[in-house]
């Protein structure tokens, strides 16, 4: 059987793991498909850098690259630009890719689908999600018979483990991140990571797949993590909770019916008897609620080289498999087309620490706060009684909307010192 | 565009929702595919049982139904035949076959694999092992670019559910499977569950799936729950384990460096920390781990009429998707063809309680007899200096062929009262 010709566009930690995969596994790989695939040639900017790859096959070329002869290509070069126009343009001549680029799916993702579309070629991109862990094959091919309610992850390794390690340590936000530097879990600029780009990426994603509808970064509510206190963390664990940062997609069902879809980044708290709590270090980990199935949950390593080198190698194995099998994989799905909500009507709940003058003046006050934005308490607790006491309260389900203006309202409470901590609370029914 | 014709055999729990969901979620099942599905019919053998289905699909012909010009099968019959001669012979005529049928697959699934394989329809069955859980599309399509060394599955509720309830209660094996009984969690005949049958059946086909080779289900060993006792866990319970009925597929490594494949199906004690532990009452987890993914963890529901068709109706919208694409799914993968190691040979740890005449003296007759058999001691606990001393030793790896023969041996020493407890240890290192 002829050999189906790969290109590998990009050779930081994935792509090299890849090429190795290619060439060690080979024998192994043809056996699977059915024929054996071909290296043609790894594009890179500066050769010199990879002396771990066959040196014959790097070039600086990416276009010429792709003009010759390519079935399938393997883009692991990140970022915007040249992958977008470098992507379409072979799509649209019927390459196959695969592609780990989570911010270029969120950001230009119906294009390239289009493209996949009109030539009949596929694009996967399990890799963009969840590293190693199989998750969008499950989404939008395991449960395609089911209609998907909720989807809520861990799918920020570097987060989880700052996360993890001051609910562990007690230590401080700005501390943490310095050892998660020095061990190799954070970059050099974290912003990425710590402001929740990275997971607003793969939300928009999972929205998508999940509710057949398009989602775009834009469109993702994202706050970050470098706000989350040890106060906050000790507030959590007080209450048998833990604070994780949380990609959450959501079917909405409004008061006429309507369906719409939320899709949001926060930090939260969730109980530690969560089956997400459990989640440390870098791990990954998905949520995943369906009217028939139930819960459902996928576990594992979602970053590094080699794991997300597996995900990568089995969408070329479909892909091949495909282009030997004269069929395609699933296209973009987005007949719903339902209405992203914006985070001001998403119903969420918050857990609020006040430092108040006195708690048993002050409760009646701040009660009439939230009254008058229709925010229902669930829980009070009151600690102390002098000038420094401590009350926390956490509100029953309400839009975002609401719950923002009763905070700032109450902190304009000449009786409220300050408002300590503000964190929304998910994973317990409301 | 035209419907595709969908032909359902069996109208059991999960053939009355997969009818039921087919009606009411049409049109959404229709715009994910790109073609309505129609139910064609549904072949029974007592119409009259049941009522909840549209009555004129009801018929009794199986045979003629599917020469009505059917593109596609929902078969959930169970058991061999009449399912095996419907399915091949349909499969054969280019029909593709969507199944729950985890004895047919264990039993004869290389017949059917030809037969789809030769005319080039389709044959989809994640919904035989693990019900809702996505599990066999991840390992057969995600990790197709991995090597699996090891799954390790809880895949059966309702033996999970008994052990997790004596766990609880500390109350014995007979009790608490009345107890499931009552609670609709066990059969009236349980056999099929309690003594490993339906685990085994599940365990070949990951075997299968995971291995590109061949496992059969009597290539499974297999025991069942019924000889754990009180005692058992109890046991288990003091070394920090719990007991759980476990489907081991693994890659076995010989000492030449030629591979084979164990699949092996029996209680075991596995540390309460490992992630299968925390998994209780009638849910089903599956360990995964695999060369460059790692360590990757599915959780649901494994049973139940609505779950089970979540899963059969996310294969359907599969092959009627690949229906219309032109392509097919993956086929069957046996070039691995790995010799399936037997029982004997493949190396486990026990876990031995024993009753002894007196600690002191008999260690060393007890240690002479490992030695003896080249069975390596980890751990030994001794309780009591009385006639009715107690001795625990878990051992190291060792062929279980040779473990037995040492508990065989051992039981044979005057100073040995009684073997009171004999339990496989699994889930942590050797």
């Amino acid at each position: 059987m002829k050999a189906l010709r790969v290109a590998l566009l990009g050779c930081g930690t994935v792509g090299t793991e890849v090429a190795r995969l290619l060439t060690e596994e080979g024998a192994e790989l043809a056996a699977r498909i059915g024929a054996p695939l071909e290296l043609a040639g790894i594009a890179v900017r500066r050769p010199a850098r990879h002396p771990e790859v066959p040196q014959d096959l790097l070039t600086t070329d990416a276009e010429g690259l792709l003009r010759s002869d390519i079935d399938l290509i393997v883009e692991v070069i990140g970022g915007i630009e040249p992958a977008r126009t470098l992507l379409r343009d072979a799509l649209s001549r019927g390459i196959s890719v695969v592609t780990a680029n989570k911010n270029l799916l969120a950001e230009c993702g119906p294009e390239l689908y289009e493209a996949a579309d009109e030539s009949g070629a596929d694009i996967y991109f399990e890799a963009a999600v969840a590293g190693a862990i199989p998750l969008l094959r499950p989404i939008r091919e395991s449960l395609s018979g089911d209609r998907i309610n909720r989807v809520t992850g861990i799918v920020n390794g570097t987060t989880n483990f700052i996360l993890s390690a001051m609910d562990e340590t007690g230590a401080g936000y700005t501390e943490t991140l310095e050892e998660a530097g020095r061990l190799g879990y954070a970059e050099a600029d974290p912003s990425s990571d710590v402001d929740g780009f990275d997971a607003a990426a793969k939300a928009a994603i999972l929205a998508s797949l999940a509710f057949h509808t398009r989602v775009g970064a834009h469109d993702v509510h994202r706050e970050g993590i470098s706000e989350v206190s040890s106060a906050d963390i000790a507030a959590a664990r007080e209450l048998g909770r833990t604070v994780k940062l949380l990609a959450i997609c959501e079917r909405v069902r409004g008061e006429s019916g309507e369906e719409s879809v939320s899709a949001r980044v926060y930090p939260a708290m969730i109980p530690r008897s969560h089956q997400l709590a459990g989640v440390g270090g870098a791990f990954n980990a998905v949520y995943v609620e369906a009217d028939a199935a139930g819960s459902l949950m996928f576990f594992g390593q979602g970053a590094g080289g080699v794991p997300t080198a597996s995900a990568v190698l089995g969408d070329l194995v479909t892909a091949a498999r495909n282009r030997i099998a004269g069929g395609f994989g699933p296209r973009e799905s987005a007949h719903a087309a339902l209405r992203v909500q914006p985070m001001g009507e998403t119903p969420t709940r918050y857990h609020i620490s006040l430092d108040v003058a006195d708690v048993a003046g002050v409760l009646e006050q701040v009660a009439a706060v939230f009254a008058k934005h229709e925010v229902s308490i669930a829980v009070v607790r009151q600690e102390g009684r002098t000038a420094d006491a401590n009350l926390v309260i956490v509100t029953h389900s309400a839009p975002d909307r609401a719950l923002r203006a009763t905070v700032d309202a109450i902190a304009g409470l000449d009786v409220v010192h300050a408002v300590t901590s503000v964190m929304r609370v998910e994973g317990e029914s409301t």
